[in-house]
């Protein structure tokens, strides 16, 4: 019979680490991790050696991402895990946070002398911000089996390919295609990451549990017009491309705002020719589209692009829509989302659901498993920023929630 | 007694300097004449000699304005006039096409025999666009004597200070400030220019006469909230600058296409931090307001800064309106404009009257003599771009207009 620990303990081991592995950096005075730098191999062996301290059993995969494996029972493996690399001059929680719980519910059943029914991976992918190589989930790709095998041949800012980059961390760029993880043993996949968002915070909970990750949209939408001297041409006989630009931008925001779970963003605006006085002939806008309903977004979709033709054709001026990405929405297994929602109120908080927004390396692992997501909430929302910032509360929270979530199937004695 | 030549004939002489003058750049490939380089001088000595061969006396003032002067039989002198410097990548008329005019009814007059009853001046001014020392009507400014002299410690691009590059050029950095023309036999100003806009092409006139020149304000106006993942905020949870922006990019159209003669333009926006997937926390924007009548044009103003503040309250967001410029409006002599009108009558065109949008020599000039403005219609109102265009018959009607207006005061054998 083992004594319960209390999570505080852990958590701050977790926020140690974080620390830690913030000091691992591409950049003097500021975190970046990119995939497969000397910082990041460095960041990848304190990993392991904290997952070999939990009883872990570890092993690289052929891209580099660092597995721990903690035998259970039974037969099944569930997967816990989260990323290692970081966006440039990123916050300290983003990826690390998820392995390092992961790694603190291992240790705490260890320390509670109780064996899991089934075994336990804790993966630290290998990148998943994508800022090396321009493309996100590398790891989490390699290990479900869906990386496209063309991008070995991409090269980064220096020249280097992704195949001599993994061969340089002592990978095996032949290798990545067979490293798929056999998914007939997998249970399911679980990921405890920052929310990046506010909604937490609002409800004043530490922790949520995600329903589905958002799919995305992305267009470059265009009103072109003709430029002229701002101060000769009447306003009767513009064609200006900004006043329509600003029309859309409200229609694009009126719509989100008048369709429940949407989120839609114009980021960027280019002006040419972008001068103080001129009046401006073209203006290109980044759109941002996101639900976690496809058949929602790709109806709001639709409708700005036909709002953007309508605006531009009262104003004969013309509009372009140019898609730059769609990808499909997740959904968090419902079964996994129902048992993560238990593990919150057996831990005394109130449950909020909630998509999540931003892409995370459980939209790569649903190709082999069933997944879920245990969001933390973080101060006022902020991530991809030094900035970022996780209560200790909070960690002690998601550890409660994860080594519950594991121990509703998991008893003392090994029964469950 | 003469006999009266075409105005086609001169025309044709005036398009083919325009061209002539083309070929001296300081670029290669593109026209772009900057003060005071060797390209402006090779422009500015084919002025002379074409002066010179229109029986003009000519000379150079302490800062290269080129004069050319014809005495007439009696007291007084009128100014004619433009500047011979460019915009980077310039078309071939704004500014060559005035002085050109001028020397073209100065050689008329003197090829039809007729002594003008006062002397006239044709001033090809030094420098109006500003390009190289980032202040405009240095040539006219001088001339009105109303230079700042602190200008001449400015250094252009490549740290050579304006007292210098008037000393390389065979001027007087030291004679700048006494360079000021006497007002007291000053009679007045008419500048002949390309009218860079579209109203004359629309009313389908080949030349225009100038009311006022319009004031012009120019501020910076930042709206500014919260930036955010573009996924993770719910849309009722943003503080998006960029939807502020929009909805006071169409109130400043609303409010120019609201009032009679006003023109206000919104010509770039900054977006911090402008990416795809973020949301705009700052977004900074250019505003341009002109209108012949100050009260008219400060009440926009005004009514623009209040509305931008009215925007960013009932979003919870912050604004600030920084003043760039603040330029009066100058109003042509009403004396000066009808003798024009009716030039243009006699000539057989259409009276069309209309304000300058675009500033000229003739603001400068307005401190010491009333003046007048002759646009002249161009292709598409296109100019500060290589396709800036005139027509032949626009160029002869120009020199109808202006050579009957001296004349309105001359006969051929000197009486009024």
């Amino acid at each position: 019979m083992s004594t319960a620990t209390p999570a505080s303990r852990y958590a701050t081991t977790v926020l140690e680490r974080c620390d830690a592995l913030a000091a691992f950096s591409d950049d003097p005075g500021r975190l970046t991790r990119r995939f497969a730098t000397s910082a990041w191999r460095a960041a990848g062996e304190a990993i392991e050696g904290w997952m070999r301290d939990a009883g872990m059993a570890t092993r690289r995969d052929a891209i580099g991402n660092v597995i721990g494996r903690l035998e259970g029972a039974g037969a099944g493996t569930f997967v816990l895990g989260s990323h290692l690399d970081t966006v440039v001059d990123a916050g300290r929680y983003d990826g690390p946070l998820g392995v390092l719980v992961a790694i603190a519910c291992a240790q705490r059943l260890r320390d509670e002398d109780r064996e899991p029914p089934f075994a336990i991976e804790v993966v630290a992918f290998a990148d998943e911000e994508g800022v090396r190589y321009g493309t996100a989930y590398l790891g989490s790709a390699t290990l479900a089996g869906t990386l496209d095998q063309a991008l070995l041949a991409r090269t980064d800012a220096n020249g280097i390919s992704m195949a001599d980059a993994i061969d340089a961390i002592g990978g095996d760029p032949g290798a990545v295609a067979a490293a798929r993880r056999d998914p007939a043993d997998l249970l399911g996949y679980c990921e405890v990451h920052i929310e990046q968002g506010p909604v937490l915070e609002d409800e004043d909970v530490p922790v949520g549990v995600v329903t589905a990750i958002a799919g995305q949209t992305r267009a470059r939408v265009t009103f072109a017009g003709s430029p002229g001297h701002a101060g000769t041409v009447p306003m009767a006989m513009r064609h200006d491309a900004l006043p329509a630009a600003a029309e859309w931008i409200l229609a694009v925001e009126d719509t989100a705002r008048s369709s429940d779970g949407l989120v839609a963003t114009v980021g960027d605006a280019r002006i040419d020719p972008g001068a103080a006085n001129v009046i401006p002939g073209q203006v290109i806008l980044a759109l941002d589209v996101r639900h976690a309903d496809d058949d929602a977004r790709a109806a709001a979709a639709a409708q700005l692009r036909q709002r953007a033709d309508a605006i531009a054709r009262a104003r004969d001026l013309r509009s372009a829509w140019a898609p730059m990405q769609d990808n499909p929405a997740v959904e968090c297994s419902p079964a996994l989302a129902d048992a993560l929602a238990d593990a919150v109120s057996a831990a005394g908080h109130r449950v909020v659901r909630l998509p999540s927004g931003a892409g995370h390396d459980a939209v790569a692992m649903s190709a082999i498993a069933p997944v879920a997501m245990l969001f933390v909430r973080c101060a006022g929302g902020i991530s991809h920023h030094p900035a970022e910032a996780v209560a200790p509360d909070d960690v002690a929270a998601a550890i409660d929630v994860l080594t519950g979530y594991l121990a509703a199937t998991v008893s003392s004695d090994g029964t469950t």
